[in-house]
């Protein structure tokens, strides 16, 4: 396959804070660089080796957090885990990890698409209490949000004014088109699960629903149910697996993402000593994790599509068939 | 470790059909033999075989449903898989191999009790309509829903009655109390990612939270967050969970089942050759899986912990410390 | 796939004690029960689950070493890892559950021979002094030893009877034709590390060879290499492994099993208080585990190829071409 | 554990090309860059990233064998598996990527001598027909060739000296003190296994031995078996390892390497068009290879071991007592 660092930016861009006003202000270069694994502009089919540098990180900013626990940070759990912690901007637990994600989910969309033509989209679907309702793709190129409501666009962009130093929770949902069925395996290892997993190990995610979700708690099995018929199924409460397995259908996630922790409204804590302490972040963060997370949960489907083309396809490679018997959905 | 067939039974009668005129009628002894692993009354450390045999399955029951896609069934996806499929109930999506889950997660128990002192307890937490309110643990045990609230009871049986071939979903809700603080891995293989992972695996369920869930994409940063005090946490937004790893409150994990749909009412739905057919799903099924999704959802739980314990825990073992310091909630 | 248990119960057969009088004398039923995986006399494509019951297993023929730890037996160090052994032959140390290897590896074969024409064949090349020089194979089916040199069945014989009491390493070569070129990983999981690994796992082996093995020791490079012809390779001292990956060569294999140690010629030992004591095996046990070991490492190479189809094949499956671009070997 | 870029570049020195005339005359820098996982010099118990950058690769040496096959080199294997490949040096199959593993080791050797006591030591054996006989450390440090035998330095030289252009095959041994007893899992994942696989990997390595090794063919049980008195074993033809499990004892490993196939003397060969070439190997090569790959075989040691703490250790943390019952060996 042809492979570029330049097409890897372009999603490294998007999830590259300093957009709007409304994230956090670090410059983060994030400039990927492919180490191996590419030879003449095409890969060597031998595994791909990438190194994204930290230019901006200000050890001065975290001092003060050094003998302190951030409520709802990382840092009380890594402490009891490693009992030592990389206090700059939480060290592992940073979510500057998943810079490396964008970069790998990158050549897997390429080579998804290319290969199936599988299409990934994800985009906000609620911000606070702001609910989107439209899906217009183009309008989600321009915003500054990933919101696809152009309606929605002013009352997203007032809601963050209105937070001054507190943060909002978010919704956001990912749709893959086109993937074929017979993907995934049985018991363990659903396609369903392993899309649970990977979303759910994005920093800030709290909730994963596939297809209908927790509306499924009170549908009646005559309502959820996907019927059938020649020209495609009449609807999608399973969100494209049945059974662990790609059905064809359109797979559908949401994902619940909570406010980040790092605020500059004073909160109660202790420190390494179990005292009482008063803790305030400093430093530049985003308001709302949960617009950056986008692209973040678009590489982690392709990140599991392709561990699934990489791990499990060779098994069933004479019986699967990639051509569905009917249309996802009918018109 | 002492360990004998007894210890498991338990828990495997729980999952049982046939406990009350809501289930399925099947009779599935669901007797597990250990074959290997036990020696003289106590586990050897070598793995532990252990074997269900079926012995009430009828094939008899499937016939019509060969060559027949039933909606919202695994046959579909597993037709496009394997293009050769065990009919009869399923094969290997038919939920009875949960009941394997339920006897290896008996032994999980069982370990991190005595070795931890874990208490591991789900309980359903809504049926269709019908939200639980109360947790009243010893109403629970002689409840034929795995129901803790005594005041809904009743509502509970009306509401399954009314369902007259017809089935509905269900939340499931489970309680890991007194992991240790520090368990979990950064990263990808985060306590909640495994958590997620195991729970979106059992059959009929479509989304998976933890603490929060939903709730966080709501909630602000000052409200979401669990503040310290030397007394304990002030709440549990986060689940048990920071940065992926355990913070010694209880693990809250709530999950969302689909209604089956092993239904008397026709669907729409099409054969192997792609024409429409109506589909009625006779034999013996739970009007709602959700019930006995309470013990496997307790299993999954304990084998997510039992795996982190013998794959994870060593890397760290000199510097763990299971003694948070801090309690886990402020009373 | 079409398979039924007498597929597998020819090579079970094989390596079943009780052939000949040189070996020991427990009846092992090994018949082999096929428990999922298989519907209607075909594989379904999931897992195929079995069981092979032990029926001859005497406790009390293993009572006296309870205490004790056997020279050269994994006793000493089961006690060490587990503190607690199940005495009764070895327990997971045992060669028994060479069985079940024998079982897997039977479906292995067929796969491998019905898809890709792959045949393994192995055979005795030396049995304490005496070495194997012809390779007639139709010779290597009649005899008792997996000799497939008929001049030399009478030395066998003659040297067996000889050893009374006491016990004789051998070795053991497989030969695997037909496999195609581009087969294996670079790196950590090359074929002939696999290889490596299988065979070692296999109890008594104490060396693995590929190819020209030790003998590439004195070897100049010039005389090492395998020139190629547009006829073939003219030598195969690679043993059909270059870089890791298959050449299309004979994959060829050898490898060194000791003698067992369980002699009924007194040796020294301590019991588990550390306290000297000579140990007496009784029992009923092979004079050479060598002679069995032949159809376990025939397993054991198909599982290896096997495991490379399942885990790894899918990478590279557009750009891999069975086909090489020049015979084997130069006739 | 503290932890700095300086105690990974003796064993990276140590394996490096050029300290003698007698290898290849490039010049890699070999400079190690910690990346990722070390804090204020100590390690924070999350993964480790380091970077070696090649600095001295030049492409134009390579451009003859592009489209031809090097007898003996992956080169054939690799066109067949990708169809596509980094001619330059071999690529992926190039000796260069065992700097890394000689990194990766010495984390892992430091931390095994610090929490363990371990020892690892690697030396020359044999190089063609000359066979070390003595032991002398001292010597070992100095010698340009490994070599622990201080009467055979000057044949080794010489044998060296009369390759022109040809090159040798060698024996590398390494020896693992005070491993304790315990380690190791049975049937697949024996330590002896998992070290197999470990030096298999190791490029042109063609055969593995533990203890006695092929010289168990010919010994009989009553001379193999290690007799065990309360003062220690009384042998170690068992190489530290029963039931793939390790004794207390050093754990003996012999591996054989073949001559590089990278040889100014011309040699018969195809090109991708299946025409015959006659192929000569310009650069710089090693003419024993086997030299320098023994810091590399005492790094997979130490990765084995260190391997074993992580994934497999916790599993009986309670019960495995490090101490071993008797001394390793009697003096």
């Amino acid at each position: 396959m042809e492979l570029s660092e330049a097409d890897l930016q372009a999603d490294l861009d998007r999830r590259k804070p300093g957009k709007t006003r409304y994230e956090t202000q670090r410059k983060e270069a994030d400039q990927v660089k492919i180490l191996s694994g590419v030879f003449e502009g095409k890969t060597t089919g031998t595994p791909i080796g990438m190194l994204i540098e930290n230019t901006d990180q200000r050890s001065k900013d975290y001092g003060n957090i050094m003998h302190q626990f951030r409520p709802a940070h990382a840092d009380y759990a890594y402490h009891h885990k490693y009992g030592f912690r990389d206090y700059r901007g939480g060290g592992r637990s940073s979510a500057r990890e998943t810079a490396m994600r964008v970069a790998a989910g990158g050549i897997a969309k390429k080579y998804l698409k290319q290969q199936f033509g599988i299409e990934i989209q994800g985009y906000l679907a609620q911000l606070g209490p702001v609910v989107i309702e439209k899906h217009d793709w183009s309008h989600m190129e321009k915003s500054a949000f990933f919101n696809p409501d152009p309606d929605k666009e002013t009352d997203i962009e007032n809601y963050m004014k209105s937070l001054k130093g507190d943060s909002i929770g978010a919704r956001v949902n990912v749709i893959a088109k086109n993937v074929p069925p017979g993907w995934g395996e049985p018991i363990f290892d659903r396609l369903d699960a392993e899309i649970a997993h990977a979303m759910m190990s994005i920093n800030a995610v709290k909730g994963v629903e596939i297809g209908a979700g927790f509306d499924a708690v009170t549908q009646k099995g005559s309502e959820h149910r996907d019927e059938i018929t020649p020209e495609g199924f009449l609807s999608n409460n399973a969100g494209g697996v049945l059974g662990g397995i790609s059905s064809g259908q359109d797979i559908l996630v949401s994902m619940a993402l909570k406010a980040t922790s790092s605020l500059s409204i004073p909160g109660k804590s202790i420190n390494t000593a179990g005292e009482p302490v008063e803790v305030v972040t400093k430093g530049r963060h985003d308001p709302c994790v949960g617009i950056r997370a986008t692209p973040i949960a678009e590489a982690m489907m392709a990140l599991v599509l392709m561990d699934h083309v990489l791990r499990h396809r060779a098994q069933n490679m004479d019986v699967t068939t990639d051509t569905p018997i009917v249309p996802a959905q009918k018109p």
